[in-house]
Formats: C-alpha cells, sequence, structure tokens
C-alpha cells in the first residue's frame, strides 16, 4: 500500500519540524532563528531539516503556512449571520493568540517582520494585497476601514500576548470582547 | 567658563552616538544592533562609543531616554479642556510616528521588545506600571481600557509605519484621525 517513497514516520517528523520552525521563528524572530535551533527543538539533525526543507529561509515559508487560510477565517466570520462579526472577530483572534501553539506562527511572522525586511514583505503583502483588496470589498467594509481593524486586532494581540502588559495581558477574554468589539464595530463603518 | 572636563563638541558628539544608537536599535532590534554599527553610522571609533555610554546594554538604555516623559504628555493631551482628547492623542501619535526621527526610538523599542526579553521588559514595565497604575487614573480611564487605548495606537503605527501596509501606511493623517478617533473614545468609556 505504500504510494510513496517516504518512510514511515516522514510525515510526523516534518510536522515536529514545522512545530519547531514555528517556535523558534516566534521566540527569535526571523535573524534568530537558525536550522541548527530548530533541529535542536525537534529532536532531529540538522541534516534532515535541511532534507526536507532546504535553506532557513525554505523553513520560514513552510512553517509560516499556517494550517487555515486566514483570510477564508475571516470572511466566513464577517458574514455569518449568526453572529456579531466584530464579536467574532475579537473572540476568534483571543481565542488563537492565547494559546501558544495557535499564536505561534503569527508571533513568528509578526516578530520576524519586525527586523527581516523578508519576512515584512510577507505580512505586508498580505496585508495590501489580500486583506485590503480583496477580503475587504467581498465583506463590504472600506479597505482603509479595514486596515484600522487589523490595527486594532494587531495592537491587541501585541499588548495582550506579545509584551504581556497588564492588565491586559490576564484580562478575562469575554471582558476584553465586551470592551473592545463595539470600538471595532465603529470601525468597520456602515458595511455595504 | 568651563566648568566640566568635557572637550568642545563632546556634547554634539554624544548626541550624535545617541541618534545613531536610536536608528540601529530600530532598524536591526535590540539583538541585531551593534557597539561596532552605532560608531560606524555615528563616523566614530567603536572605542569613543564605550568610553561615553559603556556596554551595549547601557548605550540601549541611553538611547531610549526619549527627549520628553511620554507620561506627562499623556497626560497633557488628556486633560487639555481646549481639544477632544480621542482626537489629540490619535493626532500626536501620529505626528511622532510620521517623522522617521520622532519614531525611530519608538520603533527601536518595539522592535527590540519583540526579540529580546531585556527591552520587552522596559516596554512592559512603561504599560503595566506607568501608563495602568500611575497615568491611567490621573486622567479618569480605567486600567483595562487604558491598556486597550494603547493596543489601539500601537496597532495603528506598527500597521502604517513598520510593516508599512496599504492603503494605511499612504493615507492622509487627518483621515486616519476622522475614521480612528471616534473608536478610541469609544474604548475610554465615561471618564472619572
Amino acid at each position: 500500500m505504500a504510494r510513496t517513497g517516504r518512510r514511515p514516520g516522514a510525515t510526523r517528523t516534518r510536522e515536529e519540524i514545522l512545530r519547531a520552525a514555528r517556535l523558534d521563528f516566534a521566540e527569535k524572530g526571523y535573524d534568530g532563528a537558525s536550522v541548527r535551533g530548530i533541529a535542536r527543538r525537534a529532536g532531529v539533525d540538522p541534516a534532515l531539516v535541511h532534507h526536507y526543507f532546504g535553506t532557513k529561509d525554505q523553513v520560514f515559508v513552510a512553517a509560516m503556512e499556517i494550517p487555515y487560510d486566514p483570510g477564508e477565517l475571516l470572511e466566513r466570520i464577517m458574514l455569518d449571520p449568526e453572529h456579531d462579526p466584530a464579536e467574532a472577530v475579537v473572540r476568534t483572534f483571543l481565542r488563537v493568540w492565547d494559546d501558544e501553539h495557535g499564536r505561534a506562527p503569527f508571533v513568528a511572522l509578526l516578530r520576524s517582520a519586525m527586523t527581516s525586511e523578508r519576512a515584512a514583505d510577507v505580512l505586508r503583502g498580505f496585508m495590501t494585497d489580500v486583506l485590503a483588496r480583496q477580503i475587504a470589498p467581498k465583506i463590504g467594509v472600506e479597505p482603509l476601514r479595514a486596515g484600522l481593524i487589523a490595527s486594532q486586532l494587531f495592537g491587541m494581540v501585541l499588548v495582550r500576548s506579545v509584551i504581556r502588559a497588564e492588565p491586559l495581558a490576564s484580562a478575562d477574554p469575554e471582558q476584553v470582547v465586551a470592551h473592545y468589539a463595539p470600538a471595532v464595530r465603529l470601525v468597520m463603518g456602515e458595511r455595504r
């Protein structure tokens, strides 16, 4: 039944390397992370990381491939008639970022974008091309307003989960939703 | 009239080193910046940087000493009866961050806080101890709400000036104020 040339356990090893890479990029940023450090964290030989993914740059791209499409998730939330979109988007952001593994690829990207032009390009590209040009019109929000909503959400998780400033870092998620969702709704404006 | 032992021009040289340090930390973050790189940018010998400031850590602390007190500025803005505080705070943030030299110490701190625990401590300390515990009560804003306003402001400058995602990066400042200040006002809540 073996349809591929992969050794048993190869998929699991790849996944473990990617998981280690997300944590390493999240903690150290693009410049600080290394194939050696990722290999150590995954408990494998650095040669295996090179074998599966190639260079650090290629590991980065593979690790940033989030297991779901954030744009699609955002569209689904915004167009769900059952829930208030502002509350749902704040709640979803908090749920993803309050979980160490959930936030790892995003922290990695944000942290890397702060110190590496290569990573900043990835994030800028997503926000400019995907969020503002593709998603915003679909959900009926002006592009500038979509950018300002992204500002609110990124700022919230930056202060809560990356800088970990109190009292926001320890605040109950539903209390954060109650205080913040109305402001997100206001920036959203009249949806067309 | 020489009251100190400093050579003529020493103050100017110190200022040039600090200015170079702010740009270097802003571009590369704490871990990426170096005394050698700062010296090169300032056009001086690395020994002079060590002579004036000591280690990289000490250069960082000196460079982060922003030439005014951000807490005091914030208090003055919030308590000024002539202007709407939400509009004034958004406008001031944009003015400081739209200027390359104005934003340099803050970008340096934010970028460094993303990759260095030492720098994250500085920012976390400011937000938890100064903003939430000292400033928030003085301006009559609940600490959690103050943290969420900081989230909105940090997020805005992060997306506009660090990630530089469009259309926010090129938007007219007054248009940003018009869209964003009402949301800041809403998070501020009823001031006591």
